[in-house]
């Protein structure tokens, strides 16, 4: 589906667009600004979008062939840029990545998606709103575009901030569930390593934009792309600080696991010391040999109990005190 | 609440000034200098500030927008910069950063905050001593306010390093506490992560106003903001050290932890031999034969204990020279 | 065995050629495109090769001195690359590097390899369709043939990953797997890192032909190279992501295995204090003091089997409060 | 106190020298060369001499603000840098770092210390010996400082790194030592982070006297500073490779330490299963039925301990080939 | 001991050459071509070496004061190499690595070492060998040298290549040997970090050679620097992965040891049920109460043993199903 926006500088207005093999023709004038959208496009459509904006086949090939990383590339007078838009789904089992692919032009955006990008409707809706002051520019197009899309990063990341601090928490709180947290720390650090995949060569694109004397945009689009950049910098920084506080986690993971086994171990230490020295207790006065004085006491058994009574005590005493128990 | 310094650079005086709107008008004579700091401003104030020095709508942006990364970015004729302002809550629970908003012209020095920041008591004070020799540069304001800002960051490194030895050497005190200490090690290791994260961006900012062919700063600006720098760097170095050894730390827990389960198993199992081996003997003398020629013996059951206690002497023994008790 | 394409490029087409020691006059003239494929050659193949092509001695000991690092070495007028094509064994117990080395010359391909690589088939394939538009330029030659190369790294670096993720479950199902599962995590890094240290050097050889003043290729070229780069750097990307997940999957091991022992401890710990206390009872009626009076009660053995049932079960109810069982 | 040294360029002497507050008259003749020594300077001292020497305010700050990172800055027309005289105290519990400041002209040196640093009249003796040759430059003079410098750190890494090698011993040793040898290896770690610190930013002070147009130092010098560089990249090679070493070392340490346990819990099962085992038979033979038969065989009791002996022998002889004791 | 090598350009032929303190005359004829090589010289013979040649003083100190880093160091007129000679010695206990000192001039190379080195007398033979058509140039000399030094690093690495996935195989045998194989790869890790670190910065050396513009080698020599490079890229390509494979190795160690442990406490977990409670059952027919009804019956002994054998088997066979025996 083929979703074409153009812009009248004189009149300063935004209308749709029907006779798409015109654009040619009207991209000649300078005047005309576009913004095409290509939503889940057939063939045809694409051939014939490459066909009148005269793109390079490569770059059509790139494209259609999807899973690219970000990434930016000059033609000859225009750009084609790969974006994605991040969501997450099934909670933190796993991150969605929806690709956007554009051309900017001088004077025309061709966006190419096969699947639905919320945040385009908010780009255009922005681009509509500014579009006396920035009608004559790409620029704040693009921006418009990018920014809408960095900005949906900001919940996602915050999201799987507070459930790394959450299961930070959890391994602390003992009772023996780390094989989980450790299974749920390991899925949560590959998805922060996804993300930071994505969103690393992203910042080289806006690097790209922001360096480059920028033939098709004006002087002004610096601060616009700068912007964008730095937001990306903000998640980078915060997916670099949270995946190494994961690996932390994940080691204090194993240290308190090892320190559970030593209290296991300790409790296993005292109560065999106990319960062994009581029944070597009752194994001697067990045992059968015929001479055994204590045996005919009267109280020699009520003797032999208090004795594991004491000793008993005793013992829980010291192991108390040395915190073992 | 806006308070705004100017200083008169023919009679050395500052003295504080009303009529915001007169801005415009006086900053066209370069023999104005103000200093402008908003605390907490409103809509309005921000809207005639930005009015009056001509601010770029992004800078403003991102000056409400909090919870930028330090940076420094160049606009036409002025830098806009962030900065912030450390401190520590709750006994190393968290550290507290202020986020301090700042435009530097040729004449003139915006700053904007949304909590009390007194490193800017500090610098005013600083800035009032030095007015004589000062006064005809904006330089010696803005290493006044960085340097009073980066001086604070040392106690409190000091004291994050000074909490990191000490919990160093409670891992080797022993007694099981294992535990405590590595979510507390964590929890360090996040500070002095976060902390790294706002400075080193911080670092760049005097590298840019260190090495950039200076429009807006003197020569002489150069030898002041490489102080700053050499102050950053040395809290970056340190910061950097102390995060590896906490690393480190953490490691070395692991090891004390298994170090002290193998002690305790080496309790265990030296007491389970010993008194097995005496139950065994008890054992021994309780089987029911009817033909056990000790079992009549009239000291038999003197020497059945005296061979435990000399079994579990000799075994405590042995046990003792392999350091197993 | 040699076999040599000619292309003429008035004719547009492509046709076996034998005389291969009239190359060298065939050469001077620029219409000629050559492409000789040397399959397991020879001495005398090689030093006729190089004679007519005039290649450097060096150049040809690299080819000879298989198990070179992938590189691209100039030379007067003439480039010597090497690259690999690779395919898994084994079930992931080894990497299979097949090493391709190729000339490239204003009008000419030389590929020498000396196991039958099956993508020069297909790089073969797709020159000679395209050969009408292609056949000016040695550009798409060479970017057919390094295509096919790269490709074919895709679906074995996805069926590795398949398999990193495929363990990462195993070490979750329990079972005490463990040593199985991290012997085959350590095969499977050594596979990461092996195919990582081939790749590497393969995407700066794409750098060296994309960002070079090509006096070679074509300024089209520049998209067609820029292309394969990135199909490498989307394999590299992979590779690092995986590798270090793996790194993190051994570290889970580690987790799981200290888990799994806390949980057998815990069982041990258990059962030890029940049927040692059990035991303890046993032994106290087991003791042969004259004066017991339990032992002469007439349900007194019952009473001490009741005894021993209800601390059983009052342990395995609290021990499976507390998780242990 | 103030030691100042004049050397004549004319007699090729050097003698000491009183009247301080003439420098500045004679520094303007360049034939007189001075080396001043300012050892725990009172503030009047420094005062002088920044006066006389004409020396930044903030270079000032820099020498009395102790405990900076090394460094080297350049001012107007002198250079100052901060390098270190390190040592090591209580056997390698703690690193002493001497600070050295000095300021580089065109024929002065002057050098500002607060702790007594012997190396300096090494330094001084090598300046005399070699006082006709190198007399007009101030370079062999900053040489002969740094290079006696240098020349220390070389016996005390010697000493740590023999350390780290008789730690790693060590742990191989086994008996248990393993806390003391993670305590001693953990802040051995520091200090060789903690020289690394010092001494990284002093080989980036050899590369700007290296690397920069010298206006100070003559050609020749470079051959000298190169020199010192080499040295202090060896030193840092050095502690690199230690540093590495001794994070495995914590490693291995954790993995003997795991192995240990391992032969401690073989010990533990080989013993109670064997001693369990026996005392089973004995319990058994210890059950009152009335029909047991064995225990009306005369030698019922022998074969009972027979029985018990065997499966000792038997199990031990197992244990022993499964290497668990 | 100094062999001193003379190549006539006229006659093609290499002599032997006696009258040493005729080099600097005929040095300055650049048709003479000379390879001074001295072995563990006296102190004359270098001073001697050093006036003819004209060698500044701290290149010789360079020489003399051995155990440098390898380097290359630009001269007015000539360079100095520092390369190493490696040798395994002891069975992978220790590296062995004899330094080799060479000035490079327009028409000499001179090369200095204190303990003999065999690969000279190979590269003295193929420079003979070659002596035609390379006698004119320096460059040839000098590659076959470094050549023949670095071609002999790679069996040793391979050595240790192998050694490495050796051990990596021990691990896996189990058996408790995890101490030694600890101590093993601790061992061979510090050989690889040893041997990178003499191997990374003569990669450098070669750097130097290759990039520079040559004022003593000519063009040529820029394809024969390479190939070292090339090489010496391979090896330290391989130590990257070995080294890196090993620290794996080590945590695989540590992952199979815990697991060891792991089934070690499952053994005695198992038996220690199975025995308890056997020996409970004795225990409870060991009691002395009056009336216990079962010890009365005439095969109460016979259900007593059974019952015994009958939860033995029960259990051993739960226990296998759970794969803990």
């Amino acid at each position: 589906m083929i979703k074409a926006l153009v812009a009248d500088t004189q009149t300063h207005n935004s209308r749709n667009f029907q006779d798409l093999d015109k654009i040619s023709d009207l991209l000649s004038d300078s005047a005309n600004f576009f913004w095409l959208d290509l939503s889940s496009p057939s063939e045809e459509e694409l051939n014939m979008v490459a066909k009148e904006f005269n793109f390079h086949h490569l770059a059509m090939e790139d494209v259609t062939h999807r899973l690219q990383r970000p990434k930016i590339e000059e033609y000859e007078n225009y750009f084609l840029g790969i974006f994605y838009s991040i969501s997450l789904k099934d909670e933190f089992k796993e991150l969605v990545f929806h690709e956007l692919a554009f051309f900017i032009g001088a004077n025309y955006l061709v966006t190419i998606h096969y699947e639905p990008i919320p945040e385009l409707a908010e780009a255009e809706a922005r681009w509509k709103r500014n579009n006396v002051q920035t009608v004559k520019m790409i620029g704040p197009v693009v921006y418009a575009m990018l920014d809408t899309l960095v900005d949906n990063y900001f919940p996602i990341m915050d999201k799987m901030v507070d459930y790394a601090e959450e299961l930070e928490d959890d391994i602390f709180q003992g009772n023996g569930m780390h094989t989980k947290v450790t299974g749920k720390l390991l899925e949560l650090k590959k998805l922060f390593l996804q993300m930071r995949r994505i969103i690393a060569p992203e910042r080289d694109i806006l690097n790209v934009l922001t360096n480059r004397d920028n033939r098709i945009f004006g002087d002004d689009a610096l601060f616009y792309f700068r912007d964008v950049y730095d937001h990306l910098t903000r998640v980078t920084d915060t997916l670099d600080l949270y995946r190494d506080q994961i690996g932390s986690t994940m080691e204090a993971n194993l240290s308190v696991a090892s320190n559970d086994l030593n209290s296991v171990m300790r409790t296993l230490t005292a109560f065999s010391i106990i319960l062994m020295t009581d029944a070597l207790i009752s194994g001697i006065y067990g045992m059968n040999f015929e001479n055994i004085p204590e045996l005919k006491w009267s109280f020699g058994y009520y003797g032999a109990l208090s004795l594991m009574v004491g000793i008993t005590v005793g013992l829980v005493f010291y192991f108390k005190r040395k915190k073992w128990l």
